[in-house]
């Protein structure tokens, strides 16, 4: 299970009773509620808050803000608008809250592997540490308000971001998502849209916030989760006694043992690729954390701030290559 | 230059005065010819007369005769008609005759590597050893006596087959064959026609072999060779440098040391991808010979030959791609 559920996420959308929504905030009413938040966290007494960095988003660089985005700390849509707001990440990476969003705050926890029972108790742990200190708009009948009304009740996303390699080969997978609709559930591709996303990674999550509880939201994402993943996994044992599909990944391992130069999007495809090896046991010698390390750490920004320096495509996809052999070796 | 030059070969066109030519005896005529060669050879006192093994071309299994095209010991016309013919072959296979071919006998030389004078060498001691026992038809004013009046004069032709990757690359090469015709040489794909043969592996041979001595043909032939050879390692060394050649090199390897499947064709390019790698000090850690010698090996024909069955084509993939995991490992 752990091996194809690549991570768990729960987002929480909240607001403060005082202010407007952000949207219609001016800048000095966007750094007020961010003083707020980031005070909230930091006279808190709770062990929780020891662990935050802070990070004024007009003070960061471009590859800083768009690596947030790879490593899936911050969504596209925060960093497209830098003014008023704040990221707080603690330590270890696990807990995020990005300030003045579409929401005042949207708090999340992301786990790797598949742990949506955790992710949501600590999720609920922050959201509880927030809120002591917080007023948030809560309505008796509407839930927690949002500014967008699909988010209004729970304010929760939860998601698991899948890999399912079998079942995107098998074109199972377009019949599968026509049903999750029903199912108050949503799946998109990762890296891409469209029905064949970039190594075949997809996020699922619930659609439905209001008249649900958080807990039968996740029950609802887990019943499904492990539905996808046993159809994901038996669809593997099938497909990995084809000698094309061992010939496909062992090829794959080859070249990005041996690639002097790759893009994003190749090494992409190829470490997916790798993944469905270790996953099925085609491949044994590799562990999954190497390849998920190595799907964060070759995004182009990633790349630029771990150099601490602006680097032209072409380099990238020189210290691309040299990264996962590296790594590989 | 040995890397550059992968094979020289030597072939000697003669016929026997008291026969007409093959093409106008019948079987039992044929059968003559082959009686009087095989035993010249065999009642020969010469050292070399002893290694030859006698092949009678219809007691040949089909993958047996195409092997002996893929190995270069028969051309393809010799094995298209079994009838009458016999192949003798050297333990070492050396050396080579075809009875009964367009002439009675075409004598070959094949060395590895370059190596003309010794090969020529050679030729003229088992021409020597054949003339001293069946009478040759030659003509004082048109030399030896061909059916094909191209072949007249000295019955010689002399060849060295190149690896020219860099030339081919940077499309000197059609250039060049235009100019070869004018010095009495002619250049041709040893896998495939056209101007971008298989591999980048060519057979530089005299056209020329009336009006001319043997000496001659093969200094004018080294001269072309040495030119060719320097022109291409120097446009190797200029290649090299550029990183998308190097990956295209190192990928080469990558794959072939890890594909499942492969097929011909494929596997020939990528061997001529690492060969050029090889040559040009890219990848220092194999041996030009394991890659010549996969070269022949991994032929279709070749393949049942040496696992003694008849295999299908997918299934030589699978055991093509092995011999290949295995030689590179």
């Amino acid at each position: 299970m752990d091996n194809v559920v690549m991570l768990t996420r729960i987002r929480l959308a909240r607001n403060l009773k005082k202010y407007p929504f952000p949207c219609r905030l001016n800048l000095a009413g966007k750094n007020q509620v961010a003083k707020d938040v980031v005070d909230a966290i930091q006279k808190s007494n709770s062990a929780i808050a020891d662990k935050f960095d802070v990070y004024e988003i007009n003070k960061l660089t471009e590859p800083q803000r768009i690596s947030l985005v790879e490593s899936h700390l911050a969504s596209p849509e925060f960093i497209s608008d830098a003014n008023g707001r704040v990221i707080l990440i603690s330590k270890d990476k696990t807990m995020s809250i990005m300030v003045n969003e579409e929401d005042h705050i949207r708090l999340q926890i992301i786990k790797k592997g598949y742990d949506l029972d955790k992710a949501y108790d600590l999720a609920d742990k922050l959201d509880t540490l927030l809120d002591e200190q917080l007023d948030f708009a809560f309505d008796d009948k509407l839930g927690f308000l949002t500014q967008c009304p699909t988010n209004l009740g729970t304010g929760m996303r939860a998601s698991v971001m899948l890999h399912l390699p079998a079942l995107q080969r098998s074109r199972a997978l377009s019949r599968i998502s026509g049903n999750l609709q029903k199912l108050g559930l949503t799946m998109r591709g990762t890296y891409g849209e469209g029905s064949n996303p970039k190594g075949a990674m997809y996020q699922l999550s619930n659609q439905v916030t209001l008249g649900i509880s958080e807990k039968s939201a996740i029950e609802n994402l887990k019943n499904i989760t492990n539905q996808l993943v046993s159809q994901e996994l038996q669809a593997q044992q099938r497909m990995v006694k084809n000698i094309e599909i061992q010939d496909e990944i062992s090829r794959s391992l080859g070249i990005l043992k041996s690639a002097k130069l790759i893009s994003c999007e190749e090494a992409i495809k190829l470490l997916s690729n790798v993944r469905f090896g270790i996953e099925s046991g085609v491949i044994d010698n590799l562990k999954i954390d190497t390849i998920d390390e190595l799907i964060t750490d070759i995004q182009p920004a990633t790349i630029m701030v771990n150099k601490n320096e602006k680097i032209a495509p072409r380099d990238r996809d020189i210290i691309r290559a040299g990264i996962i052999r590296e790594r590989l070796s």
